[in-house]
């Protein structure tokens, strides 16, 4: 038997795309001598749906897409992930399922088990669990079917009380097949990697593994769907980042014949893959092509400018330098001179006419009072209305360049320097920032190398210095990690060898920032722990703050 | 038994606080000689605590809040609502728990077993659902104790497949007491008082139902604890929207002598007292003291000052004029009246020079196109600067006036009028605006007559109104309402008898305008379906747009 896993960059919601890309594959399975085609978890609504899963017309709609796709498996069977209703009169109202078509119709329904609820995942809002289980039998064999989280149970200190293969096994599988929507970030290849082997290696059977690839907004998905023999070996694996078909005879992996593997890419480079999918992704599913970007000379908007050059193409990503009296001679010629590496449309737009302005109007309610963090802040809001101009007049959308260091001890002003449809790398520490500028610079300076040396300022006061008020990025970041990532609390991490005051400002800064960060827009994620919907903190919590 | 019921206003995570609260409840209740004195779900953290939940050592400053409370529980016992860990081994790391404190100690600690999960609630995200149960004895009375959503299962088609009274029944209790974090909607105190209801005549015992009051961000507690008797009549009611304490004899519950009840109220009263509280709160538990708005002389930012002044007192509440040549001739004499009815500090500042500044500087860079959404909103954003400005200068918080009618549809400027700490109305349809209003004239006219009859307008070019480009609000907030309360979708919609063009672009208005809703202040809940945490929906979705 010959398995095809079809691993498709799918659009939630748009459902004539996602069905069309489906039927294209298993007209390509069926071409080439498939007899099952795989896609991956709520493939037909894309994931994650969210609350339009609340919307009777949009389970509907899910359900006429499925009716488009059953009549093109009449030689090839496939299974498609759909939401469909739980017909028992109690329990939540749906099944995260999977449809095992063949002969052009659904023959089964197979329910996911084990719905995750925490960090970006939300299933048990809509999802009853599955507590019936099934074998699907095609072509003399027995297929143990799961959906993503239904493999997760096998780590200590287990998150949930079942375990969908040990009940199972008891219907004596020949084959495991999973159906995932497993979101990218930079530890969870080596995490899925390990959580699928050690399925195969306890139900010691093979295992064909069918991922999501693309980004909705912020999550995003890698592929690497994959097939592992009874051993946990990799037998074959798809691409990441990128969608792919791949066909394998169940016969092969039985009798252990290895193909080949992706090559194993660094962690950094991962993490620039998938912010430039993220861009790229994010432009696309919005109909949109051009992004504006604040050029600063500083090396986070330089970095931003780089993804989102290599993600939409330099001529779609337009760079405006807006420097004020403060900004150092360097930031200008900086930021000139990356647009003219990579070849990146910009223009120099002065904030000095505006600055005047709003000072003028000021003059009378400011009373004399010293120059502080308002007049910073107008000179970054000012920077804000001017892009936003520029994108609404033009349907740019502005890329966001804040960093994770910053958002989280809430160094960026709201409504200025916070702005932008998207934040690229909001869920990249500034010591990543550095590795990433490195990573990009690998074979030529694209990047000018004085923006990755100097010191980093925002520059809305003389001199000003991001060490004047915070600690070197290597101490900082470190902190932030065990706090946000790691969830440690203050006497944790000073145990590990970190000033006592300084903690406690840092973790206090990051606290209070919480409104700030409500406001910010949308983060891609690429850690564990990324500010925005998977990270739920009350604005007016007093907790060390 | 004499059972004290406390209601009170907890703050997140603010331990100090909270103990203090409860420790003098504690006292009062014994001085009265109660025997056992009640507190809502999870008053020692605070409810929802979110992902502070995720700490240990955020659980570890619980439980040292639980110790200095059980100490003063030597006269009089009490039931305390807490987070503890599950030591299973497997399921999620807590419990939603409340502790049963007799003799200066903890004696016992009974779960939650039905975890919300829906709408703004996501408790499965933290909790593992409590399956044994048991019942609290206590001077001769079996006590059937359970935590909020636990009496919530007795709905047709239930959410849950257990019900966590059923199992306790076979223990023979002779009474209830549910401790509950049951937040305020305008539908919501008729919902709860009939589950209460079904939930006494099921089981035919008296219930001791003991609630939060005050608001912790955008979610606001309404208290309304009470007692009932086993026929279900409410025989003892707390105060709405403050805290209160009230100790009732449990004999003269069985025996059926009934007490006071509060004055039912209007609908409309209710919200006004929620959003003066949610105000109120958001200022008090953040440590601010002032707000600032943007009074347009529209009826939005009026109703917005009216609350605010009524929360925060009138000198509290610092209205800023930014007139445009848009404005009509009356906007600024309305909002002037306004402020003088209620005596509330304001300024006339002038956006003239900075949009004249910001329209020299783009002059190059705009094309000679002609005057569009890039230019209104330009005005909008400069009024946000100004307000911002003065926000950082002298420590106010800006109240955000947006309504939403306005929200759904995506008319608002981001970085705008979008700008603020709070959004006051962002869960009031507009024509609930009116209502509002008319509710604060009540007694005499404080918001100017002609705020409330003129045709509503943005005033960002010449002569706009806002029916240039929408319905009647009569019209659009019936179809906002079916589709984001109700969750129709386009067909049942338009088979109400609304136009279909109509139908399908508002909807998809609605939906396209996801990206700037994400963006925006937390909103004061009053509808059972509030932008914000719980309404959560894709940005790259393509669904109805």
């Amino acid at each position: 038997m010959k398995i095809a896993l079809a691993q498709l960059n799918y659009h939630i919601g748009n459902f004539s795309s996602n069905v069309q890309k489906m039927i294209r594959s298993i007209r390509e399975a069926e071409n080439s001598g498939a007899d099952l085609v795989v896609f991956a978890e709520l493939g037909i609504s894309g994931y994650p749906p969210r609350d339009f899963l609340e919307f009777d017309d949009f389970i509907n709609r899910c359900h006429l897409a499925l009716e488009d796709i059953a009549p093109h498996c009449k030689k090839v069977a496939a299974i498609v992930g759909v939401p469909t209703y739980n017909k028992d009169g109690k329990g939540k109202p749906l099944y995260n399922s999977a449809a095992f078509i063949a002969n052009g119709k659904v023959q089964k329904f197979i329910h996911k088990s084990l719905l995750p609820n925490y960090d970006v995942f939300d299933e048990y809002r809509y999802f009853e669990p599955n507590k019936r289980f099934e074998i699907i039998e095609f072509q003399d064999r027995k297929i143990a079917l799961t959906i993503c989280e239904d493999l997760w149970n096998v780590q200590d200190n287990p998150l949930y009380t079942v375990n969908p293969m040990d009940e199972l096994m008891a219907l004596k599988p020949d084959l495991m097949i999973n159906i995932a929507a497993s979101p990218f970030n930079y530890h969870q290849i080596e995490i899925r990697t390990e959580i699928l082997r050690r399925n195969a290696e306890k139900y010691k059977l093979p295992l064909f593994y069918v991922n999501h690839v693309g980004a909705q907004t912020e999550l995003i998905f890698d592929g690497g769907s994959l097939v592992m023999n009874a051993k946990g070996e990799i037998m074959e694996e798809l691409k990441y980042f990128d969608e792919d078909l791949k066909i394998v005879e169940v016969d092969d992996i039985q009798n252990g014949k290895a193909s080949t593997q992706n090559e194993k890419k660094l962690v950094i480079g991962m993490i620039h893959d998938a912010l430039v999918m993220g861009i790229r992704n994010y432009f696309e599913k919005l109909g949109f092509k051009k992004a504006i970007i604040g050029l600063s000379g500083g090396i986070d908007s330089a970095l931003t400018a780089a993804l989102a050059s290599e993600a939409l193409g330099p001529e779609n990503v337009y760079n405006v330098l807006m420097p004020s009296e403060f900004s150092s001679a360097h930031s200008v010629k900086d930021a000139i001179e990356l647009a003219e590496n990579l070849q990146m449309p910009y223009d120099k737009i002065s904030i000095e006419e505006a600055y005047s302005a709003f000072e003028s109007t000021l003059k009378p309610y400011f009373q004399n009072l010293p120059f502080n963090i308002a007049e910073e802040n107008i000179q970054a809001r000012i920077r804000g209305v001017l892009l936003m101009a520029l994108s609404n007049k033009f349907g740019y959308i502005l890329l966001n360049t804040s960093n994770k260091s910053e958002a989280a001890v809430g160094y960026s002003t709201l409504y200025g320097d916070m702005n932008g449809g998207l934040s690229v790398l909001g869920d990249v520490y500034k010591t990543q920032v550095f590795e990433l500028a490195q990573y990009i610079n690998r074979e030529k300076e694209v990047i000018p190398h004085h923006i990755i040396t100097k010191p980093p300022s925002a520059e809305l006061r003389p001199d000003q210095k991001d060490t004047d008020s915070l600690p070197e990025y290597d101490i900082l970041d470190e902190i932030l990690y065990q706090y946000i990532e790691k969830r440690l609390g203050p006497k944790e991490i000073i145990a590990m060898g970190f000033e006592e005051k300084l903690v406690q400002r840092i973790l206090k800064l990051v606290n209070t920032s919480e409104y700030k960060r409500y406001q910010t827009p949308p983060i891609l994620r690429v850690s564990s722990k990324a500010f925005g919907m998977g990270r739920r903190m009350p604005i007016v919590g007093k907790y060390l703050s």
